[in-house]
């Protein structure tokens, strides 16, 4: 039986419309996943969350295993327990952040060795633990664990990478015991295409649940990454659900849905929003500008989120003014709503058969995005 | 026409259970009203904060007209619109700020001057000001402008207090000008029953809305507050609100009731709660300990809040233990729920007529809060 339904494709490009079925519910996709680091989406409640029309999120492995810590989350029953979202939850596999946060780090054939960013502790974790430690959290998606080559490493760093990716992709499959749990295996390789595509290759021949590409959003930019993305998509399973990992700017996401990627998920729209960093389909709003001060409108006409239909911009600049948390968890919950909105939009788009032309409007208008300056929120 | 109906009295005590009629909507007393300093309760949205029972709540005049200041407030439309409130509001007159967070702080027979705790700007308050303020910030109830002296002061200074407020609430109501707006007057006097008699039966000559007890929780002890209220309570008009401000913990609510108080705020529920301090009816939870780290049970067994109903302890202790947002917010929706559970308890049994048996049992348990320590939070 499979997981993933197409329903149906877009006649001008590589865009899908399915529907992957798991253990807590349906998710129709595209879909884009919010992060719940360590076990929330930063000071949004998930009553609030599922208000976005979130049907499925993220949460770290890294950050969980550190704090509350397996033990825990497996006490009490598991990580919808611990973050009280009964809806499909997806866990990393830990790897990227071993090397985005940890110190001391040490890599082998075999695992990675580190020391916590919290109390500098030392882990290990292996393709082996990293897959238990996930079993045990009791996601309906665990990922291999992979390594995350640096984006411009030597072509020998890189070749490194891919191997153990796949061979750790392979003893994460071979430790996987949780049958209702879903795996997904991670293509990497850079920017290099050949290196993609040997991975992907690989990876394909043992089967698994889902494919990511993971490895990009880490410098190489809007136009390496698209087509890295349209080259890599058309290598996976053509009836397995294909999920790019930590992207992006709404035209990120455009341009890979036209290439059939089905699955996101990002920090950008919490992060930037607890930076007064608000989405809008014109383009991003500071609000902690001057401008707002007496502003009785929403952030965004149009908008249905709790934020927009409730307060007005006079008011969440003032909250950020004043240092009220509210200022960041209601432009937190505006962006959320923004990007599930461009979800809904897409899959609409490929339903009604243009979106391929809408695509590429969108596109054309990524302009409107280049003072974001997101990377630096 | 009166806003104030009294539905039944306890037979045991001075206790009764009221409904007073506001422009936006009717008030079941003895009410309790959580604290929107600066336009928000900190860290709740209204959604959650309705959820909770909340029925009317109270926003600082000092506060709001420094930032984002009455022009603004006035400009989007007044205080509800500013804090998406669409329930009763009531602002104070900025008199108690003014002496607790302002410095170069200037006081004569006319009004304050002060320096802004933000930037240092000047600012003068004086009984026109502070009523025109609250006319323009268009809350449901505004308070006289009064002076509240420090707990253990001389008696000169006391005198001139009491001489003050009630010189000023004459001029407060001369020059309130907002016909859907009620005014109240505030009885000062410290713990000196003489002069609560004297400022009372002065205040109640003038013929407000509503009288409210000031100047206690400022030190003097649950002892003294409960005869200071026990000896004002009666003198003032039966058929009018009587609102004790700034108070407090639940057995200081209690008693206050026995005494025939109407109306309550206090920040305690919100303060604690962003300090691990969850109220229960067993008494205080310290949120961050060791014991709740693998407790699959809720805060408070029985408790019906949004964070009792969703989340574990163990996620709320992991949540305080990371600096995610949420700990802070679940256990202040907890505790603004328990101060309104208290409350409806307090009016069923108001209405049941064995409050009197009831509220001194629950006195003569007061101990459970003695490790509370709420003044450090």
């Amino acid at each position: 039986m499979s997981n993933f339904e197409i329903k149906c494709a877009d006649p001008g490009s590589a865009a899908r419309r399915g529907v992957l079925t798991t253990p807590h519910g349906q998710v129709q996709t595209p879909c884009f996943m919010p992060v719940g680091t360590a076990g929330a989406v930063k000071g949004v409640t998930p009553e609030h969350l599922s208000q976005t029309g979130a049907q499925i999120i993220l949460a770290n492995t890294y950050h969980l295993m550190l704090r509350p810590g397996v033990d825990t989350v497996e006490k009490i029953g598991g990580l919808h327990k611990l973050m009280a979202w009964d809806g499909p939850i997806l866990t990393d596999s830990g790897g990227y952040q071993v090397f985005s946060l940890s110190s001391l780090t040490k890599i082998d054939n075999d695992g990675i060795e580190f020391a916590s960013h919290v109390d500098g502790a030392r882990f290990r974790l292996d393709p082996r633990s990293a897959t238990n430690i996930q079993n045990r959290l009791a996601p309906d998606i665990a990922m291999c664990l992979d390594q995350c080559p640096p984006f411009g490493c030597e072509q020998k760093t890189l070749i490194e990478a891919v191997d153990r990716t796949v061979r750790w992709a392979k003893q994460c499959k071979e430790a996987h015991s949780n049958p209702r749990q879903m795996l997904f295996a991670i293509v990497q390789g850079g920017i290099d295409l050949t290196m993609r595509q040997q991975c992907a290759a690989d990876l394909v021949k043992m089967d698994f649940d889902g494919y990511a590409i993971g490895g990009l959003s880490v410098g190489e930019g809007h136009e390496n990454m698209t087509k890295t993305v349209s080259h890599t998509a058309p290598l996976l399973p053509e009836n397995k659900p294909r999920y790019l990992m930590g992207v992006g700017m709404p035209p990120d996401i455009i341009a890979a849905c036209l290439a059939g990627i089905d699955m996101f998920d990002c920090v950008l729209p919490t992060r930037n929003g607890r930076n007064a960093y608000a989405f809008t389909m014109a383009g991003p709003v500071r609000m902690r500008n001057n401008e707002h001060i007496n502003d009785s409108g929403p952030i965004e006409r149009d908008c249905d989120c709790y934020a927009c239909t409730h307060y007005p911009r006079a008011t969440i600049r003032h909250f950020f003014n004043v240092g009220e948390m509210l200022g960041p968890i209601l432009t937190s919950i505006h962006n959320l709503r923004f990007y599930q909105r461009l979800m809904g939009r897409i899959r609409e788009h490929i339903e009604k058969g243009d979106f391929a032309r809408w695509g590429n409007e969108q596109l054309a208008n990524a302009h409107i995005w280049a003072s974001s300056n997101n990377k630096e929120q």
